[in-house]
């Protein structure tokens, strides 16, 4: 199927991300309309002219009008919606959804879906430590990564058309993994990191903080505030992935340890400039593409 | 002594935060002059009127002309100055440092000096991840704290004038710590998060790891470029604290562990809110001195 301004998209989820999404589509001139739960995000998504319409109850005829729906809820909450509602989802539709992670959800919903209807899952890497469509901005996609995750069951079509749409939300990188892939990657470049903030947080409690801190402690624990459903739900959904990138870091972490307390100051230099190194390369090929 | 645009200011060592030091409190109208090892960075700190004049070799004139001394070196070579070139300073002068350790460093020089020249120490919680005078920037003090460390054997009067100078640099807060205090608070919230940077940029070596990351990879490994002769000192020099808090980190990021692979989701979304909350109040007390 085509993707461009006839294409009729339907937010389920008008959170942050959701929110986010129906912005930037709205502005580059497609119909976008919303299916969420509280009346007041809709009647602010209207107001802010960022959807043409929307219901808080699941109407058939809302869902059956869309040619792309993009679900963006809780992984439970988006395995019973289209458990509940997938039957209205007109023949010849394409869904996506914003997930976070990709094994434990995508095979289950491409089975759960009427042959006609397909799915195909990506994860726009951007988000804020704050939450609701009152928050929602389209400005956070503009130096964030989207992944698409296709399985045997998706075709070229829809893969471009999923693709299309990360370069439309204004992603400044579009990129492929299998869901394996992803949630291996996953676990170590975004729960892993978030695990450390939370820690490093929890870990010793110090009264007037505040006076004592660097740089380096704020941008290790901004992220430490967090929704601890959602992230709870991410962790378990993803938990043999993680808890080996926990105890790959940890076994790190504890290297570096043995290296302090042997002083042994050549193995700790050489474990310094390993990083140095891959962090400037990385600096560097960000600097590229900015 | 008295701490006015009078006091004649000696800059040993005018790299990165010796510079900016330098920059700093020429504006304000001091005359600063510096000993430093390299023609070049005199050459260019001369050019860009940041210092009234400056030698590469400890010149007896210039160390005894000092009201104040700023020595902003590697600990090592602070002690090895001190023991060479300490007999040049004035009698009546204070001197002050930016040695991001202090129960190992302060002792041991306020032993070495005679009865009248008075070492207060402090710690001026500001870096770039680029180096040498060139890099100098005083607008990194604006947001930063600044540590004073003082002993018994430290007089008001000098704990007064090492409080003005964070002033006068452009501090935000300047705050007040007994050595011990400094050196786990630091082993806390700055050597321990380095240790976690450093781990978590050499656990796992990504192919295009530009292309999946999000804003909390990028976030937690800025400070994996690190020098590393710097931080190895500062690390062994800190020895028994570092180790204690990455115990304590492992050992929550390890209960962390525990409740993901038990899926006992109460316990981590406890650890979640507790985290959310103390990063929360953070954020408040930062914005309202904003």
């Amino acid at each position: 199927m085509k993707f461009d301004k006839d294409t009729r998209i339907l937010i389920v989820g008008l959170g942050l991300l959701g929110g986010s999404y129906a912005r930037a589509l709205t502005k580059k001139g497609f119909t976008v309309k919303a299916v969420t739960r509280s009346q007041s995000s809709i009647d602010y998504a209207i107001g802010e002219g960022m959807i043409a319409g929307g219901t808080t109850e699941p109407d058939p005829d809302v869902i059956g009008w869309a040619d792309l729906i993009v679900f963006a809820l809780y992984p439970h909450v988006f395995v019973e919606w289209i458990e509940e509602y997938g039957k209205h989802i007109k023949p010849g539709a394409v869904i996506t959804d914003v997930t976070g992670v990709k094994q434990c959800i995508v095979y289950k919903i491409q089975d759960m879906l009427p042959d006609d209807v397909e799915f195909i899952a990506a994860h726009p890497m951007a988000g804020r430590e704050v939450y609701g469509v009152q928050n929602s901005d389209d400005s956070i996609f503009r130096e964030a990564n989207y992944i698409v995750t296709p399985t045997d069951k998706n075709t070229p079509d829809a893969i471009r058309m999923c693709k299309d749409l990360g370069h439309t939300l204004g992603f400044a990188h579009v990129a492929e993994l299998s869901p394996e892939a992803h949630d291996d990657m996953i676990a170590y470049l975004s729960q892993l990191t978030h695990c450390i903030a939370v820690s490093l947080m929890t870990c010793s409690d110090v009264p007037k903080l505040k006076e004592y801190t660097g740089d380096s402690f704020r941008d290790l624990t901004r992220i430490a505030r967090i929704n601890e459903d959602m992230w709870s739900e991410l962790f378990l959904l993803n938990k043999k992935s993680l808890i080996s990138m926990i105890d790959e870091f940890s076994g790190e972490l504890y290297r570096m340890r043995t290296y302090i307390a042997d002083e042994n100051v050549e193995k700790l230099k050489e474990m310094m400039r390993m990083s140095t190194e891959r962090r400037a390369a990385f600096d560097k090929t960000n600097m590229q593409e900015n």
